[in-house]
């Protein structure tokens, strides 16, 4: 491999020009904004590549770009996600978002860790085999898609129309990295979400605060609902929340053993004391990977800024998102979460549905996953650290469990520090280019398999 | 009075034009944008008129704007404010805040109606006095503050230095004007307050919300620890917060039953199907004035934009005001908050104060009094309303009730449809040159008393 690591080295330049290219638009899902754009640079470079490719749109969604290259015994599907959170607070960012800039052997941009650099090197390094290593030994088809920070709202119907596209014997999974000890991981699962937002109104104005004796508070009302929700020790107050709950199998918790001690370096790096209800370990490790949540990600009502402002709002507006382990549905908690409002008096707090993904769970030992662990062991030095599932979020059900395509998370640019879905996300450049070593150790070995 | 009625008239392209100037001044004290230029129109204005002025400000406070004018056996102070309440959110505004506007017969601009519409209008309507009646038949002191949307912070200071300045038969408050049926209004008295920002704090930085099940989260804290302030039947739950207050006595009452009934129209205009608790007629009156409250005027935390984002924030806000009745005091209420919260497990959630003050009361048959009715009903051919007191707040202790001076507001430009504290906020033309009348009319009957 040594023409390929130097090739790697040789076309660094070009490499980062690629990435920060698709750095620069500012693809957020949430906001509707640069998702055409972006997808037409992902195209185009796939099919720099020698890739045969489609642009697939279902129901008006952003566009799925489908490629396919190589032939082999086997079928790697690898997908990847064009689009990025918000990036909002711009305040906080120490230079623009959507402006990649290099301080510190680090590329900050939104995006960059999640998932745009993973989404460039893995394309990268099969130009780098192509060049050095002659043809793929295996078949490998791209499903990078536009809307995994919405939930992937339209990728659901796309996986039932195109089942034929989608056969593999393994899937790389989006996200990768190395850990807060900068061993590589590998995760085999994710959790399932439904995000809502929740709107309590009341006046058709804004009114004096004088008022508030006799007239309404949306945010009154919004606080004493959400505080339905879930008690002050965590427990989620919703009937029959936990009913359908699948706890972690014997193989899960031995996973769950083997995964090296980081509370102390997870602790100091957050800031905080303690981790909620003092867990420390593997039993930390349990809830953090295998327990569902109901979470605050936005509050918002009435007068935000400098100072004081003696205003009675007329609406107040929650976003929630719900985390969901197996084999809770996003579809059950909608429910559950309209019914527990009308029940508890809150039939006037609207709920918005914006966007829902089930759990999905994958083999531990499936050779896909051997074949990650091998890679890594090779590149790295180290045996990774397995992780049984994430606790994130994304299309694994409809894309790898719905077809029992065994799935694990490669090693990616990822990093503790980077900072994903928060300001001033970052990706070092060391990890970009061992990542791209990675990956071509990781092609032959899954061949191999 | 007809040549001081036709000297408004041929007058009102200048005096609008004075009004407008004042106006474009973003004078927002919670921000401490504009109050020194606002301080120094007013002073000129005053300069214009005549009077004797002063510049005062206490411990570095925005200026107080002092005036004298006149001579007689009687003394009338008169009390109002040139800064303003943020103009935020500025894009449910139809014209710009700080560009007043006239549409419709209406003037739109941040403060027209609180205050500087009354503050003007009254300089305006002295000088129509001096032009066509000679010298003022009574002394007139102003003080004309900049800290009123923001309690006032320096003013008690001020008034305690100061006392010597302040010594009058009576005052006539910033506020007034008609009702919603068109009545003209006076009330005798202010709610206290209390303004606190509380302020929960989780990890060091904004985290991508798969943490939630191990990492606190302050939207969460917040919320429940606001639950545990008010509950859902609007008790104010801070241990000792109903204790010191003092009843509406018999008079207080019987001026309640006087008040015509406008359940209805007021429901309508709010757009709300019922007052809080269905209270209606005096019982909602009573509630109304004579009840304190705690009121959410801001909540903020994590993402507030378009869409969804699964991000675990790391700080929550929550402004609220507590509005007291006689006897309660701000200072009570900030250490029975604090000592609340930390019994209820909260001592990390922080208190900022923002700013407090004492409720005050008024005699309803002082001489200031009389005469605002008397000249209220020559001018607008009806009876005024009277409210023993207001449901909103001012620094009426400190400058009036401190001294035993007998207050009361007067007829101004205000009108029900003027959104105070909220977008659009308005005052009609025809309100502000019929309170510039009235005040041809006050001047006498309060001298005669």
């Amino acid at each position: 491999m040594d023409q390929f690591n130097a090739y790697i080295n040789t076309h660094q330049e070009r490499f980062l020009e690629e990435l920060f290219r698709l750095l620069r638009i500012p693809s957020v899902a949430a906001q509707g904004r640069g998702i055409i754009e972006a997808a037409m640079i992902v195209r185009e470079r796939l099919e720099r590549l020698g890739a045969s490719v489609q642009l697939i749109s279902t129901n008006g969604g952003a566009p799925v770009v489908y490629g396919v290259i190589g032939t082999g015994p086997r079928t790697l599907l690898i997908y990847d996600h064009y689009d990025v959170q918000p990036a909002e607070p711009f305040e906080l960012w120490t230079t623009s978002p959507f402006e990649p800039t290099i301080r510190d052997g680090k590329i900050y941009a939104r995006g960059v860790a999640d998932n745009k650099g993973n989404l460039m090197l893995r394309i990268q390094a099969i130009e780098a085999w192509l060049a050095t290593q002659g043809d793929l030994p295996l078949k490998i088809v791209f499903v990078i898609e536009g809307e995994e920070e919405v939930s992937s709202g339209t990728l659901h119907a796309f996986c039932q129309e195109h089942a034929d596209l989608l056969r593999a014997d393994g899937c790389l999974w989006e996200t990768g990295g190395v850990d807060i000890d900068e061993r590589p991981t590998l995760h085999c699962g994710a959790k399932g979400i439904q995000y809502v937002e929740l709107v309590a109104r009341g006046a058709a104005y804004d009114l004096h605060s004088a008022n508030a004796p006799i007239v309404p508070n949306p945010a009154w009302r919004l606080t004493w609902a959400l505080a339905t929700l879930k008690a002050p020790d965590e427990r989620i107050l919703l009937p029959g929340f936990y009913d359908r709950i699948r706890p972690p199998n014997a193989t899960d918790l031995q996973a769950l053993e083997q995964i090296p001690d980081t509370d102390a370096a997870l602790l100091a790096d957050y800031g905080i004391p303690a981790f909620l209800q003092g867990v420390r370990g593997v039993a930390r490790l349990r809830r953090y990977l295998f327990e569902p949540t109901c979470t605050i990600c936005g509050l918002v009502s009435g007068y935000t800024g400098e100072g004081s402002k003696t205003v009675l709002p007329n609406h107040a507006r929650a976003k929630i998102d719900f985390r969901l382990v197996p084999d809770m549905t996003p579809e059950d908690v909608l429910h559950q979460l309209r019914t527990h409002l009308d029940t508890q008096g809150y039939a006037d707090i609207e709920i918005i549905d914006l966007g829902g993904e089930r759990p999905a769970r994958s083999d531990l030992n499936a050779a896909v996953v051997r074949a990650v662990i091998r890679s890594a062991e090779t590149t790295y030095g180290v045996p990774p650290i397995v992780y049984p599932t994430m606790a994130g979020t994304g299309p694994m059900y409809p894309l790898c469990q719905a077809f029992d395509t065994p799935v694990t998370s490669g090693v990616g640019c990822g990093y503790h520090g980077a900072l994903i879905h928060a300001p001033n996300e970052n990706a070092r450049l060391v990890d970009y280019w061992q990542a791209m070593r990675w990956m071509g150790a990781f092609i032959p070995a899954f061949a191999a398999m």
